[in-house]
């Protein structure tokens, strides 16, 4: 209970804490701001992030394996316990800094509906995938070229596919693949592969995956639907096509952060760094404006992964706590 | 999968990482070292830590609410899966840092038993009960003196007791004994309830609970079993009684890291701070010796939860693992 939550006045009052994002740092920032009766609203697209791209979460610790819907099931409904709102649909245009009565208060401007204020932000928007920006990934989006396995591995039953990217998540949507397609190609930028060991032993136990080594995606092509690719052999610099009939693009995650960018595609609003990452005091996750905080993967903290946005979430519902109670 | 392993030679092989303690930290270690392939030895007295003196822990995500003892389990469980040896009973006394063919090797010096080489080492080793060295504490321990109140809230049955400290595990101790005593006194310090909101509204609703602001335990007296405390009223200087058959002492914890101070209390080995926790970068967990990380509540990481403790044993065994690979 903030003292003074009445001074400052607002069209439909004032929260304790916005959280802006509603997968695993967000429900765990609303856990823990619920749990110290902070007035909080969760403020999300939709409920769940990048967990939900997996049905096979093994490193998160109490679960040995669990999938991503059922983890973030259970993380709503603890959130939801302690009273803690969870706005859904919600589309965050932009943040305002303004002072009402001498006191900071934050407008967050929502896509068709009422601003909403608040005394302090989470920032936990996460991640989302990377595009390749070459010529046919537009094109062929749904028709072939995938950025979600777990989603729409199925729907390559008995079909030679390529993989691109190497890194745990390359990795495990070629594992994702395992049951379905005929033949996976993992392509890889560099000359190793970046990816879990345990899974890269999996995955060449199975006898289905090629690993190609050196290798830059240049174009997608087909018909109606995804019939090539053509690549760029690094070692030799030829040019190489390879006929699959589906195209996994799993080359990385950039942040969510579009909301805090102004016209010239810079933040005018946090300190942000080269990769778009919020820029975050690693003890408390504040960032360069007093009062907001990033938690997860939106923020530069140095790994992504679920446990660690859980705690970067519990963090910053109390660093916002202690800095409310400052107040 | 390191790469030579074999070049640095021992009694029993050197392993990749050894990780000292075998709680949430060390445990979440264990898991991500595993996953990694690397050759890793949890060392440890117990496994299970201070999560396993509640059995109600609502703020992990994922689980409303677990039994630190089942969430240890699971832990314990999903370490193991991976392969990852887990020793228990195990005293470490001394760590010693050496150099073997050019490479650095750490030495753990473990109390009757042949020494542990590792190429890395991450400290887990939590924290424990502070007490408060008055008359009266030592000689009760267990004769109504208490440490761990779920342990032995059920043995007060009907009675008065007092619990030292309102911070959260004060209060949670005062919550564990609601279905037991008969009155509650909670003695704080200070003139104000530090502990969670929550849990001090459920504490004042049960009208079992008294509050007494600015107490200072001085002395625990009684026969066999004890029978009353003495405090000072911080607020007129005046000392009162107060008739309890038992205590319960919470006033926090200290890190377990005695095995790192040397003969003055002071450590030789890595930096701590003032409160004997291990100084780390907030971003890797590295401590002040390159190759020693430090995770959870045995480092000076700010906030002290199980979540965050878990998400830093990751930290750590990732860290770790870069470290090795970059050998």
């Amino acid at each position: 209970m903030i003292k003074n939550r009445n001074d400052v006045r607002g069209e439909e009052g004032v929260y304790d804490i916005a959280i802006i994002g509603g997968a695993t740092a967000g429900l765990t920032a609303g856990v823990y701001a619920g749990r110290k009766k902070l007035k909080a609203v969760i403020l999300s697209k939709t409920v769940g992030g990048q967990s939900l791209l997996t049905d096979n979460i093994e490193n998160f610790p109490g679960f040995e394996s669990i999938s991503g819907k059922e983890l973030t099931e259970k993380m709503r409904a603890q959130t939801e316990k302690y009273g803690v709102e969870i706005r859904e649909g919600i589309e965050v245009e932009s943040l305002e800094k303004m002072t009402d009565a001498g006191k900071t208060v934050f407008l967050i401007n929502i896509k068709n509906e009422t601003k909403v204020k608040a005394k302090s932000i989470i920032i936990a928007t996460g991640k989302s995938p990377r595009r390749l920006n070459i010529p046919g990934e537009k094109e062929y989006e749904n028709k072939g070229v995938v950025f979600c396995s777990i989603c729409d591995a199925p729907l390559f039953g008995g079909k030679d596919v390529a993989v691109v990217g190497s890194g745990n998540s390359g990795l495990e949507s070629a594992a994702d693949l395992l049951a379905y397609a005929n033949k996976i190609y993992v392509l890889a930028r560099g000359d190793k592969i970046r990816g879990d060991e345990l899974i890269q032993e999996k995955l060449r136990k199975s006898g289905k995956v090629d690993f190609i080594m050196e290798a830059e995606l240049k174009e997608i092509k087909g018909g109606k639907f995804v019939e090539k690719i053509i690549y760029a052999d690094k070692k030799n610099g030829n040019m190489k096509e390879l006929p699959v009939g589906g195209v996994f693009v799993n080359i990385g995650l950039i942040p969510s952060a579009s909301f805090l960018r102004g016209k010239e595609g810079r933040s005018d609003f946090v300190e942000m760094n080269e990769q778009g990452e919020i820029v975050i005091n690693p003890r408390t996750t504040e960032s360069s404006v007093k009062g907001v905080f990033a938690a997860g993967d939106v923020s530069d903290v140095k790994y992504k992964q679920i446990v660690i946005a859980a705690a970067e979430g519990a963090k910053a519902a109390l660093s916002a706590y202690e800095c409310l109670m400052r107040e």
